[in-house]
């Protein structure tokens, strides 16, 4: 199948930033063969074209860190201090179900697709349902089962090594999903969970994830027990290599840093969640001059509540800018940068994703310019940072398909998807009012 | 004209929170006549039914600082240090015109009302033709000429203080419309502009504002030349009073909020504007512990580029709360409040607008709970400040008139006010060229 898009603003988010507009991007399958200006457009016949009327293309955008498991959760007691002990955990222990996880799973991957979205980090219980939705879907994903002493999806200790040892192969071939393995956090696990986990990680050459440097009493604890950073302490476990995203390191220290360079550790900055919840602003300038990889991630849609990309670029530049008291302070290039090709480093996969050029995927985000917030555009970048939201999204491309087009899904009607989440929700919303009232 | 609001989820933004859950809106003419729940549905005959499949209905929102002429220069430069007075200054005195402000206008107001904005305060220069653009477009505003000594719209040096004198009588009696005058800044404007201006504000009996405490530099400049803040300096002029609305404020101290108190002062917070450009965060918790009026603001669209109070609701949730490392800062339902009632205390018009209350001004903002983001809802103001886009607002009713319904304008085609806007863009835009390659 080959597919040509026309009339489009291409930001190729290449080496050079280069730029084609009017440009043309074309597809054979699932690849990038072509992409340049208009007037060097392709004479091939091509089966499918699309007039993209001046909208601006960019890479699909990558959402390196989240729960799709928990639209379930949104909304619920967001201002609460004790909203993780009183809400989340009792509810996802007693309530979560594999159907539940699938349905909301289904729900959230729509939502980010609607975002322009194309490949996500999940790290969520019952990945294996997940993985059924996101390929049901037909988005881009590394799937990661959650492993934590107690899980709504195993009876045992720790299950979700063994739920993981059989989660991966099953899904190792999948030519859009990457089955992965991620512990909660070094503060909830044994440090035997954590390094078996990686050992699984290794055996399989899959990523690794975990919560790291989040919480203050998380940084309190590391520095009384063992005079240590959680840095630190987990490259002394030997959990720290190419393979290891971290998200948060809000708390990173200098020193911290330069570890993460030194073992090649990427970094799933979550501005939002973080600071909705108080917790600061992780230093990521210092770990882009110390060249260590970021990505941006909306965390789950209880903590960020939007799952959209848009919204946190704009708080990216917002809450850097501020913290760095320099207005010059990242540029809206380099930010879309992090969205993009910076999270596809982030995730290891940067030789198959994250920008517009001659044989990587074609996954890509067509962004309308008609409505009413897309005018003037003198800054492409700028517009996509401080003007653009989840809603100009107008279509969407995952490895040369459709999932969103004219800013509607290709494989699920939404009211569907609802509908049964809401259906599915039924056992949820009486244990959220039992527990409202208490 | 009777008009009734059915199946909507009323928060009525009352003092006592009410809330009407599936709820009904009454309106005669301009009016709110009743509000209930849907079981005490009227039944006298209305002309006008809107039915409000189960959409949120809030007061119209309230946008307290915003400059609607400056459309044309939004995402021009926007991460140059010098952009002030390399774009902003030398495009807006050599080709802002008449013609250009009034096309800038009516588009932003359009902006505005797609995002669910029934009244703003707008300081910008011509402003007889930005009201002449608000009568056109249905909007309720309190309109600022500026004054300032070179301006585009005068050729003496404040200038804008005559033109102010003819302004405000002329639409003195406009039932949407109140006239107004606006100093720049106190840094910007002399003394003797201050006090002449104020002088008109208090002849005509108008609102009067200024920037105020925004710049580093203008902190220096009256610490040094008069061992004094901004706020002590403007008061020493006699220009703060209960008519006084300060846009900014970012770096008041506890003396100044002591001050705005005891004089009366309104605030307009601009959080999305204040902290792109890295100024800093306003201390709006200490204004509102100490009973000083909040509204929000979305400054100019070149400032904070977007024209809708959605987005300044989030920033002002993450930026506070991390500000003050509390997560349980600012709940969401203040937040809320801000933006509606909260921002009709700021502009003197409690007693019209700002709630849904019988007697009040039928200004109503319905926000459509269908779209992907918008689910589910536990908590409805979390859902407004957390979720919810610009996009997501259904319809807006001002005054009792319908100005969108069904997300499109009633009085305008947007397609051809930006294209209206385009084409008075031509010389706007040669400058531009010629300007970014010096
Ligand atoms: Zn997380
Ligand atoms: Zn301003």
């Amino acid at each position: 199948m080959k597919t040509l898009l026309t009339n489009v603003h291409v930001l190729t988010m290449d080496a050079a930033y280069t730029e084609f507009n009017p440009g043309f991007i074309s597809i054979v399958d699932d690849k990038i063969t072509a992409v340049g200006a208009m007037e060097n457009l392709p004479t091939d016949l091509h089966e499918r074209v699309l007039d993209g009327k001046g909208a601006l293309a960019i890479p699909g955008m990558i959402n390196t860190h989240t729960h799709i498991g928990m639209i379930p959760f949104r909304s619920l007691g967001d201002d609460t201090p004790d909203r993780l002990t009183r809400f989340l955990f009792p509810l996802e222990q007693s309530r979560m179900t594999a159907s539940l996880a699938y349905h909301s799973g289904k729900y959230a991957i729509a939502e980010m697709q609607l975002a322009g979205i194309t490949t996500f980090f999940d790290m969520y219980y019952f990945e294996d349902e997940l993985a059924q939705a996101t390929d049901e879907m037909g988005s881009r994903a590394i799937l990661a089962e959650t492993v934590l002493e107690k899980a709504p999806d195993t009876g045992k200790p720790y299950g979700g090594l063994e739920y993981a040892a059989a989660f991966i192969p099953k899904w190792l071939e999948h030519p859009l999903i990457t089955p992965a393995v991620a512990p909660h956090a070094p503060y909830t696990n044994s440090s035997e969970s954590l390094k078996q986990a990686f050992a699984l990680a290794e055996k399989y050459d899959v990523p690794f994830s975990l919560h790291v440097s989040e919480m203050t009493f998380e940084m309190d604890k590391y520095a009384s027990e063992y005079n240590q950073t959680p840095v630190a302490y987990l490259a002394g476990l030997g959990v720290l290599d190419a393979r290891t995203l971290a998200a948060h390191c809000i708390f990173a220290t200098d020193a911290d840093i330069a570890l993460l360079k030194e073992t090649n550790v990427a970094v799933a900055h979550c501005i939002g969640a973080n600071t909705k919840s108080a917790k600061g602003i992780a230093p990521i300038q210092a770990m882009l001059d110390a060249e260590v990889r970021v990505g941006l991630g909306t965390d789950g849609p209880s903590s960020g509540n939007t799952l959209d990309l848009f919204s946190q670029m704009k708080m990216v530049a917002y809450f850097h800018k501020t913290a760095l008291k320099n207005r010059a302070a990242f540029p809206t290039r380099d930010i879309v940068r992090l969205a993009t090709i910076g999270g596809a480093e982030a995730l290891g996969m940067a030789d198959q994703i994250g920008s517009i050029e001659p044989g990587k995927q074609a996954d890509i985000t067509l962004i309308e310019t008609d409505s009413v917030n897309m005018f003037p555009i003198f800054d492409p970048y700028a517009v996509l940072v401080y003007s653009a939201q989840a809603h100009n999204v107008r279509d969407v491309f995952v490895a040369g398909n459709p999932v969103v087009i004219d800013k509607q899904l290709v494989h699920a009607d939404l009211r569907d998807l609802r509908s049964h989440l809401n259906k599915e929700m039924t056992n949820f919303r009486s244990e959220v009012e039992k527990r409202a009232e208490e």
